[in-house]
């Protein structure tokens, strides 16, 4: 992507409430971005599509929503406090600091030495100290004492919350492997170097699924929920060319891995143009082994049918919301040509978000602010907004006030004129067409219905 | 309420997957609780009904949400740092820790003094140190060093990302006073004493408007947003025995606060009969003015009918999502009669929620494991997921899997019987009435939209 696109989305996120700088007015901060009324139905739209697929549609998944901070006990059993970590080097002229592993990863293949480079703050070279380990945990402390143990972190995944309430869950739900458990949720991670938009934040949402199945059937599973993510992507509405799958290598397999596959979206950010939008891994017993050695409790299962007693193996298919977020802007982000008033073409913008995303699912708009068309457009909003989410907008000609609505990704224009007074109809128009069709006023709500399925 | 009834509805809870206790496994936490795949569900539904009414069902209020995490700036400008307080004593006897304002609002008007009391905890007497004012804000460090520049605190309120987005929302949205913004979300308080399940956890979900107002019209709308709030959670099945309204004395308001009013529901706990379940506060333009000031960014608004520029008061209805649920949960759980196999009577559980909060709308239960009606059940199941959470059960005797729905607030058991081969119709049966009736399977889901109006 041009930067200058990547910029243009920004710049359009800002200017119409989907996403701001966070803490604008006290001079920003990159380390969160803050989503405004249409952001918050995004998201929120997103999510709910994941839920579905993912928990209520299935017979096989239920949800949980556990603890954001943990105990220091969790995060020692899970390895965070040891092995989340990242290397860190600081530019001993500008004294910026960096992820080592990304400045080498940007040059090239990652074979290339720290002391070759320049710094990308102040461009010197040969500053670069050697890196450090630096665990991205966010530490508090809870209580009033801060001793070692009023001693909490923030979790960094939503995951360890599933682990430590396995038991739980088995016991009040009555499922067996395969099954899973599905959280969405914040997360917190103390990026060395946060940037790039939503894409990497310190603060950021995530939808994971831990998926339970039984040792020897982990990697039929694994390819299993390989397809079904890819697949929902697609169907959301992004194109096969944007995605692809990234095998992790072996040895750069995390500590509780045996094997991970990204599903990689074309973000063309910061100089590389695939980058993570959800890790799927085989996070073997890892987890449930741990924390059954450090709590004391047995958290493997016992097979009645079998009579024997074996850890479940988890796949892990692990969803960044917010960066979720940012790819279906980037995929539906598009200029095109519409008709002006004068009879010629002029550029518009348009988001082309599948109608389950879109913030807005149809705005009302009367012809002109009057008497008789503002009521009664102002009572077919009020009986639509009953189902969806509705924009009601008078201000402005009507050509600039469908401009406004494509370029956050509205649908459906439902436009209230002098003739809907007499004839009881009004006229809709296709975001994406720009066609229009008359429609009975009565009927307009299951125009609507069968034009917004899922919505 | 008697001790047995919360001990018996903190049972349930745990056993049948709504709450669970925090990392159980590692001796649990009075800090936080976890809500299982019940308990995500019916907090979504109650989180889901709020939006609806507060932002989407309205012209005049929109959504926001922002990060949990700010800067010191931030909670200096709104007065956290020093005001955010509470009087916290020990005991020098058994060293446990109290806040001092329960312990003397315990034991009657409040004018007792702490020297008079015994602890709670080891029984003596005069043994309380002076309070000293504790400040209930969760510290933690962004980037690499933790020096002042990187001290940031977990909000106590979602509150304040609203007034520091005010100027965005206002420039974005295209509203002007009155309206409102909306959020939900998890906030954060090191509170002295947690305790009481989940009435009063360090970490907790709000759902939160700031109304926008011009100043004058205050007091006018801070009546509407009462009257409101009250209707909202009537509508939802609180009945107005268990409710009531609490005017906060002038000598005991907030800093930022010219009158506040609590709508406070029968919770029963700790000794106390009432206790809070919303508060509505006229927050005057303490918040814009104050931020203003500490940011050198005017947030005030400039009224371009009057030509006049001035800072909105703001009316905030401030509920506890998790303090909901528990509201809901104690008014949803009743004991009566229902026949058992015998031609007798016997006592059952059952979560009488409003069929819009019920975590699953139907159940559906083929009466015996058989090859034939197992599919057919599933079948069925899977059509109604499509737009329910739907739960499946072929385990046990019908009658205990009646109760089973009954104990969680079921509101519709569907059973698939042998006649269901031959007269294609299933035997659905009322939550709360226990009648049953035959209802073709072509028309089961018709049957439910009509019966589950607004889930």
């Amino acid at each position: 992507m041009p930067v200058d696109r990547i910029d243009a989305i920004v710049s359009l996120a800002k200017r119409r409430g989907f996403v701001y700088p966070s803490s604008e007015v006290y001079g920003g901060s990159r380390s969160a971005w803050d989503y405004g009324p249409l952001g918050v139905e995004l998201k929120e739209n997103l999510r709910r599509q994941w839920w579905r697929s993912m928990v209520t549609g299935r017979d096989d998944v239920v949800g949980l929503d556990s603890a954001v901070v943990l105990a220091r006990d969790v995060w020692a059993a899970s390895g965070h406090l040891t092995e989340f970590v990242d290397p860190l080097t600081e530019c001993q002229s500008c004294h910026r600091r960096f992820r080592a592993d990304h400045l080498t990863e940007e040059h090239g293949d990652g074979s290339t030495a720290l002391a070759e480079l320049s710094c990308p703050s102040c461009g010197n070279r040969g500053t670069f100290t050697a890196p450090r380990n630096f665990n991205g945990l966010m530490r508090t402390y809870l209580g009033a004492v801060e001793d070692e143990s009023a001693e909490h972190f923030l979790r960094p995944e939503t995951a360890q919350g599933i682990f430590v309430n396995f038991l739980n869950v088995l016991q009040s739900s009555r499922r067996r492997p395969p099954f899973g458990i599905a959280q969405v949720g914040k997360s917190f991670r103390n990026e060395i170097t946060p940037g790039n938009f939503i894409f990497r934040t310190r603060e950021f949402e995530q939808m994971e699924l831990e998926f339970f199945v039984r040792p020897g059937e982990d990697e039929t599973w694994h390819e299993y929920w390989l397809g079904e993510r890819w697949r929902w992507y697609t169907d959301l509405g992004l194109s096969e060319r944007n995605l692809r799958r990234h095998e992790h290598p072996a040895d750069k397999l995390s500590h509780y891995a045996k094997r991970t596959v990204d599903i990689e979206y074309r973000f063309d950010l910061g100089g590389k143009e695939f980058d993570e939008l959800e890790g799927i891994a085989n996070r073997t017993d890892f987890d449930l082994t741990t924390h059954s050695k450090a709590s004391g409790t047995d958290l493997s299962y016992f097979d009645q049918e079998s009579g024997e007693r074996w850890f479940p193996y988890v796949i892990e298919p692990s969803a960044g919301l917010t960066r979720g977020v940012l790819a279906f802007l980037l995929e539906a982000y598009d200029i095109d040509q519409a008709p002006n008033t004068k009879g010629g073409m002029d550029s518009r913008t348009v988001l082309r978000f599948d109608p389950r995303l879109a913030p807005v699912k149809a705005a009302v708009l009367p012809l002109s602010r009057n008497p008789e068309l503002s009521p009664k457009a102002r009572g077919l909003a009020a009986a639509l907004r009953k189902r969806w989410t509705v924009e009601f907008d008078d201000a402005g000609a009507i050509g600039r006030r469908y401009r406004r609505q494509d370029e956050v990704g509205t649908p459906f224009c439902v436009t209230v004129d002098f003739d809907t007074l007499s004839d009881n109809a009004v006229t809709v128009r296709d975001r994406d067409t720009m066609k229009q069709e008359r429609v009975s006023l009565d009927h307009v709500e299951n125009y609507l219905v069968e034009r917004l399925p899922g919505c």
